[in-house]
């Protein structure tokens, strides 16, 4: 069972995390990002790649390059960490990953973070990031916007914003596990309270407060997608695991999108944590899965 | 004054750490572990540099492979962080910057760490990995070791180790800001306590009782290499910080080891902190040190 093994990996993250919140309940802001930057531990090096720190349309992050990969086409990955921690750094790898699978470049915006920044200050760097690879010369249509978590929310709050603006929505989105209801209204918040190994009701009502500030409304379209109208969005590829509290808004985001008539692929891998693509390079389940996003991206 | 502005960024972070650990003197290992993966924050990813994880003699680490790099050369980086924190993925960056400046390959292992590993662990892990790649072919003479702070410690005691062992020793090595003394007698411990922002005779204390677990001597001439004789040892680059206080270890051993006929540079840079080089790619002061160790390398 030495495949299980590697997936016990993220597991075991989440569990060491869970363990050391508890242990530290009013861990700082400061300590929190560095135990979440330890998301980078679970993926290996995804191999020829080579990297550049940049700002794009005035918002600093990092850019992959996968070697042999199709210049002209780019992900705008945003990093999940409840809107409050995570980073470039954290999700650099993952990002590595997906844009080696798709052959295309990744930028991963370093965006402004709550609580110091509530909503919409993810959006609006988002959006100035996408403006900013527009500039540059990407064609809309060339453009993915993805993400995990928080991040998976981000990659669609900023294509309901795009339109908002009248802008060219991206040609895709991915989103892993995304965190979508501000409101908590999932289902498997409960059911999956047991298996789910980091998230569950305390973590995000901590999240939302930082996220919204104590102002703004948790079924705002912008900062809950599930309230939002999918008419005329682009394909959108969602994942989840088995195994998590968060799969209620990967199934909803899906229902609510086939429903306005998007082109959806869910994918939801048995047993597995939130946002197990972070096993990329060590699990099976994860590298399949960026198998099955690749096959999805290059028949679009 | 731009440039200093971009040198303060180490200051500050290690003002941060130092108010964290003030603030929580209990923190765990593991909190202090994430904690110093932020030593990654301030270089900036050095462009054209791909990696890849993997196992070198046993030991778990990553490879940078900078483009056109010399493949028959490799340097063998073991991180700082006292012999207990730190990682790979910390040092990934300016391990990669090291090697792009040389033009060669570089490993940088993930050695077992104390206290749950005491001395000599770090030394074993070090050797393992340097025999691994002569396994693979590499040439001793084409092999740098190199570290930073207690990593520069075992980049020496590496060496120490492999002429005990009656092998070859590296080619060259370069010691960043080296941390040498476990008796601390530097005495710039106190001469420069007030500028250094990271280390001090407390911080060290509590190293030295994990590296040698209250048992083993703290003369011990391979935990300390101020203690060993430099006789036949390889050409050797260090450097160190003006506001450090470990300044004196890196005094300490340029003398003693041009005092054994070894061809030694040292390099002091005013006013800079510990590891200063981690500010690769985004301060001048560690750019123009890269370019002086270039220079230095390729004229050996």
């Amino acid at each position: 069972m030495a495949d299980n093994r590697e997936a016990d990996f993220l597991r075991e993250l989440y569990e060491d995390w869970s363990s050391r919140m508890a242990a530290n309940p009013a861990m700082s802001i400061a300590d929190l990002r560095s135990m979440f930057d330890e998301w980078g531990k679970p993926a290996r090096e995804p191999e020829g790649v080579s990297y550049k720190s940049d700002e794009v349309g005035g918002v600093p992050g990092i850019w992959a390059f996968p070697q042999d990969a199709d210049s002209a086409r780019v992900i705008l990955y945003t990093h999940g960490g409840g809107f409050a921690v995570g980073s470039a750094d954290s999700h650099r790898k993952l990002a590595g990953h997906l844009a080696s699978a798709l052959g295309v470049t990744a930028f991963i915006p370093d965006y402004r973070r709550s609580p110091e920044f509530p909503f919409p200050a993810q959006i609006e760097d988002g959006i100035a990031a996408y403006l900013g690879l527009i500039e540059r010369g990407f064609h809309p249509g060339f453009i993915t916007t993805a993400g995990d978590s928080a991040g998976g929310n981000l990659a669609i709050a900023i294509a309901f914003r795009l339109r908002e603006l009248g802008r060219q929505l991206p040609g895709s989105i991915i989103a892993f596990s995304p965190w979508l209801d501000m409101a908590l209204r999932g289902a498997t918040l409960e059911a999956n309270a047991a298996t789910d190994a980091l998230v569950g009701r305390q973590i995000l009502e901590g999240m939302i407060s930082m996220f919204l500030g104590g102002t703004a409304d948790p079924l705002d379209p912008l900062a809950n997608p599930l309230e939002n109208d999918f008419q005329g969005f682009p394909p959108l590829y969602i994942n989840a695991g088995g195994a998590e509290a968060l799969l209620s808004d990967a199934e909803s985001l899906s229902e609510k999108a086939r429903n306005a008539g998007v082109s959806v692929t869910l994918s939801v891998v048995p047993g597995m944590q939130h946002v197990f693509p972070a096993l990329a390079g060590r699990a099976h389940e994860a590298d399949d899965e960026l198998l099955r996003i690749s096959a999805w991206y290059r028949a679009l």
